[in-house]
Order: C-alpha cells, then structure tokens, then sequence
C-alpha cells in the first residue's frame, strides 16, 4: 500500500491509518451487518402463526443479506457462506412471484390510465389543457374511449389478482418446508456466529474497501456485456426488435443484480467513505432505479402479452392488450436508454474507484 | 437595397447587379417553370384514354406547380392565381388517396416484416446474428411466431386493397367531371400565357428571392407552433399520449407543407443561388424527408388501428395490430423528434436568410 498515491489529491480510500480504526473493525462492520439481516429474517420467519411468515418481511431480509455474502464472499468462510447464498437463492426465487405480480398490476392499470384516461371531462378540471396546449404536459391517450379498455383493465386485474393468489399460496407452502427451516437454523447460526474468515478485530476498511471495489468492478464488467452502443442512440427500436423473449434480458438482469449488490455493499461501509465522497462513484442510486424501471415494464409487457393468450377475448381487448405491450416495450427502451445515458457519463468514475479500491 | 451588409461576407442574396441578369429574368424563370408545370399536367390529363388519365403524374404536377403559386403568389395576377390555387387544392385532395393507401399498404408490411421476420431460419442466412449478436443489427421481432401476424398481414392487405381500388374509381369519376377539365382549360392558358404581375424581363432575383425568404419565413414560422420544447426530449411517449385523432398533427401537416413549398420555390430560384450556396439554409431536403416519414408513420398508425374495428377478427389479429398501431405512433415519434434536434441546429440559418432576403 503506498501512502501517496498521484492524483489522489489528499484522499485516502483504501486504507485509514489513524482514521481506519475509527471507520470501524470487521466484526463491527461486516460482522453487524450480517447478524441484523439474520435477526430481521428470523423475526419474519417467526411471524409464523395462521397466516405464515411475514413472505414481504423475508423477502427484504433476503435481498439485504444475499449482496453482503457475495460482496464480501472472500472475508466469510466458504462452508457457512457458500450454502447459505444458495438457499437464499432459491428462497429469493420462492418469495418473487406475488409482489411481482402486484407490481406488474399496479404498473398496467397505471399505463391503462395514461392512455386511456378515465372521461375527458375529469381531464380538463386537472389542468390547463386547451388553449395554447401545445406545451401542456396533460395529454389525451391514443385508447382514450376505446371499447377494449374497461374490458382488458378488467381481465388484467383478474388474471393478476388470482395469479398473485396462487403465488402466494405457493410460497406459504414453502415456507413450511422442511428447506425452509434447515435455512432458518442456518440464520440462527448466522446471528449468533457470523461466519468471518478474519479476527473480529481486524480493520474494516483494509479489508472491506477492496470487496467494494470489486462491486463497482464486477458491475462495469456486467455493463461491458450491455449493447450500449446500440442503446445510447434514442429510438433504436431494440424494444420491439424482440423475440417474445427479449436476449438481452438477462444481461440486463445481471447488471441490475451488480448494481443492488454494490448498492447494498456500499451501505455497509458508509462508516468508511464518509471522508471519501468526493472521490465515490455517484449515480449508483439513479442507475439501479433506472435498471429496476427497465425490469418492471419488461415484466410488465410480458403480462400483457400473456393476458392477449386468454381465449374468448375480444379483438377490441386485444389491440388493446397489443398497444399495452408496445408501449411498456417501448418503456423498457426508455429506460435503457437513460441507463446507458447516465452510464457515460458515469463509468470513469467507476473505473477509478476500481483501481483505488483493489490496491487497498 | 444596400449594397454593403454588415455580416454579409460578400456574398449578395437579393440583387444580383451584374450577375442579376445573368441568373434569369422573371420571365425565364418563374413563367418558364409555370409553362413547364402546366404542360406536364396537359400532358398526364390528355393520356386520357380507355383508363383515364395518368393519375399519378397528374399528382405529381399538381405538387410542382401548387406551392409554385403559394411562394410566388405576390408576383402573380391574382386573379388568374388565386382560383387556379384552390382548384389544384381540390385536385391534390381528390388525387391523394389512392397513393396514401399504397403508402399505407407498403409501410405496413415493411413493419410487420420487422416485428415478425418470416423465418429465424431465413434471418440467419442474411447476416451475422448469434455469437456476439450483441451488437448485431438483426434482432428478432417481439411477434415473431405470433399467430395473429398472418392474419393481420392479409388483413391489411386486403382492406388497403380495396380502399385503394376505390379511391381510385373515385378520383376517376372526378377527373371526367366539367370541373376537371374546365381547370385542365386554365393550365392551357396558362401554359401559354404565365399571369406574371411584373415585365417578363424583370431581373429575377429581386423578384424572386424575397418569395424564397418568406417561404422560409413561413416555414420557420410554422415550426415556432410545434411543441418542440416537449418534442425534442427522447422517449418523451407523446406518441401514445393522443387521443385517436394526434392533436398536433394539423400542425405538422402544416409545416410539411411549407417545407415542401420551400424546397419547390429553392429549385425555381436555383439559378440565382449559385454563388451563395455558403450563405443559404442547409439541410431543407432532411428536414422535408422527416416530416413526411413521421406523416406516412402517422398514416400507416391510423391504418392499422382501422384494421383493429372490423367486426369478426380474431383477438390475436386485434392484439398484432394494437403493436404494429404503438410501433407506427413510435416512428412519428422518433421522427419528429428528428426533426426538431435538426431544427435546433438550422434554425439560425433559416432565420438569417430570411432577413437577407426580405431585404431584397
């Protein structure tokens, strides 16, 4: 570890001298960490009773603890870690579905509502609208009064609703598996002992600053494999230029996950980047949303798809259904688009946390 | 007149002085191209035989000589001008159809080649795709495989068909009516005798120019009623934000309009522009180019969400035409957009080449 380094201008990221003890050791950063995630989905499991565990509660506890033992996999030891990351995989899997289709709910009816708002008349008392409405932000919706849309809102709901009915009942019977309870044992242990493969007492920051660097690292790789080149060029048409299943889907999936990861990592050694927020990479927050918009029309266009599968429709519901899907492709377009936008911008700043973080 | 401009670099738009004589009278050039376009229209209404007259070069000279008495309308005889104007008006609308519905047809298709290529098998052997296909510019289509897709392609055809055979019948009735031939009587005389309101000899570019410069004037003027502030943002999804009637279309049309006329008047002044080239607004051709493809976007959209009402389709024809319907409003969309980034960058041109030649 050198003590100055060119260009970094005063700014020290990878290792605290006086200052590291203060961020915080192993045990109090990592150790902490992991032991609170433990607890939070050991009080959801708990919640156990006529209705089964809090499935909302454990998932946040999933999504906050399986980050930490990838990010961090090289300070845990592999026997505790390794297996736990691959039950909570599949528990993540086992808790998606429900809220997933909740979200894709709530983002249809929503997208019903821009294009085909409820009565013209409503419209006009929200806002100017009219006169000189060339730059009014109210505009009516290309479905506005067609005879599909009471009918396709209303199948949507009712396919939505009850599949989100039958995920939920699916997950609860998971969640009284035998599977289950061997992972919820595994957290006790987890709590109780956090698995580290250093002393307790070790420095945080020499020791987790280089696992966040490889976030950031392992994030850049994951947006390396994108078509940014095509992305970045507005109106591409990628959005439409799709199988019904998208190829790049999960490559996209994969930069979101990075990003979450890196997210989440971040969090844990806030204690140790307080003095180091100029040299952060920025935009980790807006990128990640902005992969997670892309994501949720993604899911959102298939569920329309799906909905125009229903047999007996009628043909106004399905050009209904039709439009749906182009347009939340087209906000899948949108939304990549903006990532790979901000991403430009952005991804020199990754590059060097990178370097400065792995020489830590 | 001035002879020496501030800003003007030598270069003189207005009078020509010695060259002035040289770029052409009045007579020369806005009789001689009045003659020429009247004669071409004499000519496609006299193949009138077993099959009528020629309908499309009728179109065709109609559109050169229309906007020639719009731009050049204050060196006219007006009254001669002004009825010659309004019957080429009903003329352009009774010849429009039949050529929108084959526009109509072709665009259609066009799209849903994309949206549904016709085989994965077929799309390997034209290019790249696969290993690294990333970057590869041949993607499948989001209806590829969809069972709607042949259905709504005859569709389509059938019904683009048909409405063109009659369009076509319609415009022929027309062009046997005593209306047609009593103006085909005022294209004779014209052709013989241009309504010019100045001495044949005038200098043209005294004339002429300052139409040119009020073409561009009305041209930019047309453009300042486009919502451009919204317009030129990416992904701004005004496409789908209409009613089933594009509000703003009346005012596009009107701008595609004028930047035809524009383009029409630069040829008839062509002569007098040789030395200013540097000086004169570029990129009119693009900008005229744009605009029509967001037009035939928007013709093509309303096509297809036609199709989507007729009775005893099936929901997945009704579901490929509401996609191929969003993806046609997403071609307007890109287009105008398109258009009003190039905008940004011309309209200073267009603004200085307007005061230049009103000087004149």
């Amino acid at each position: 570890m050198k003590d100055a380094r060119p260009g970094a201008a005063g700014a020290r990221m990878t290792q605290g001298g006086g200052a590291g003890g203060d961020g915080g050791t192993v045990g109090e950063l990592l150790g902490g960490r992991l032991a609170e995630a433990a607890e939070a989905f050991l009080r959801a499991a708990s919640a156990m009773g006529g209705s089964g565990p809090d499935a909302m509660a454990l998932r946040a506890a999933v999504r906050g603890l399986s980050p930490l033992l990838t990010v961090f996999g090289p300070l845990l030891n592999r026997s505790v870690a390794d297996p736990l990351r691959s039950e909570l995989g599949w528990l993540a899997a086992v808790l998606a579905p429900e809220p997933a289709y909740t979200r894709k709910a709530v983002r249809l009816a929503a997208a019903l509502d821009v294009l085909a708002p409820v009565s013209a008349g409503e419209r006009g008392e929200n806002g100017p609208g009219g006169q000189g409405g060339a730059e009014s932000t109210i505009r009516p919706g290309v479905l506005a009064g067609h005879p599909g849309v009471p009918k396709a809102r209303a199948l949507l709901e009712r396919q939505l609703t009850l599949a989100r009915a039958r995920a939920h009942t699916a997950a609860l019977q998971e969640l009284r598996s035998s599977r289950f309870h061997a992972l919820a044992d595994r957290l006790s242990l987890l709590a109780s002992d956090p698995p580290l493969a250093l002393p307790e007492n070790a420095p945080g920051d020499a020791a987790l600053l280089p696992c966040l660097g490889a976030a950031y690292r392992s994030l850049a790789a994951a947006v390396r494999e994108l078509p940014l080149a095509r992305i970045t060029v507005p109106y591409h048409g990628d959005a439409l230029r799709t199988a019904p299943e998208d190829p790049d889907e999960p490559r996209w999936r994969r930069t979101r996950d990075r990003a979450r990861a890196a997210l989440r990592a971040r969090a844990v050694c806030a204690p140790l980047l307080d003095e180091l927020s100029n040299r952060h990479p920025t935009g980790l927050d807006e990128l990640t949303e902005l992969l997670a918009m892309a994501r949720e029309a993604a899911e959102a266009a298939a569920g329309a798809a799906a909905a125009a599968t229903t047999p007996r429709i009628t043909p106004a519901t399905g050009y209904v259904l039709g439009v749906l899907h182009a347009d939340q492709r087209m906000a899948v377009e949108a939304a990549r688009y903006a990532f790979s936008r901000r991403w430009s911008h952005l991804a020199p700043e990754y590059d060097r946390a990178d370097t400065e973080m792995a020489q830590g």
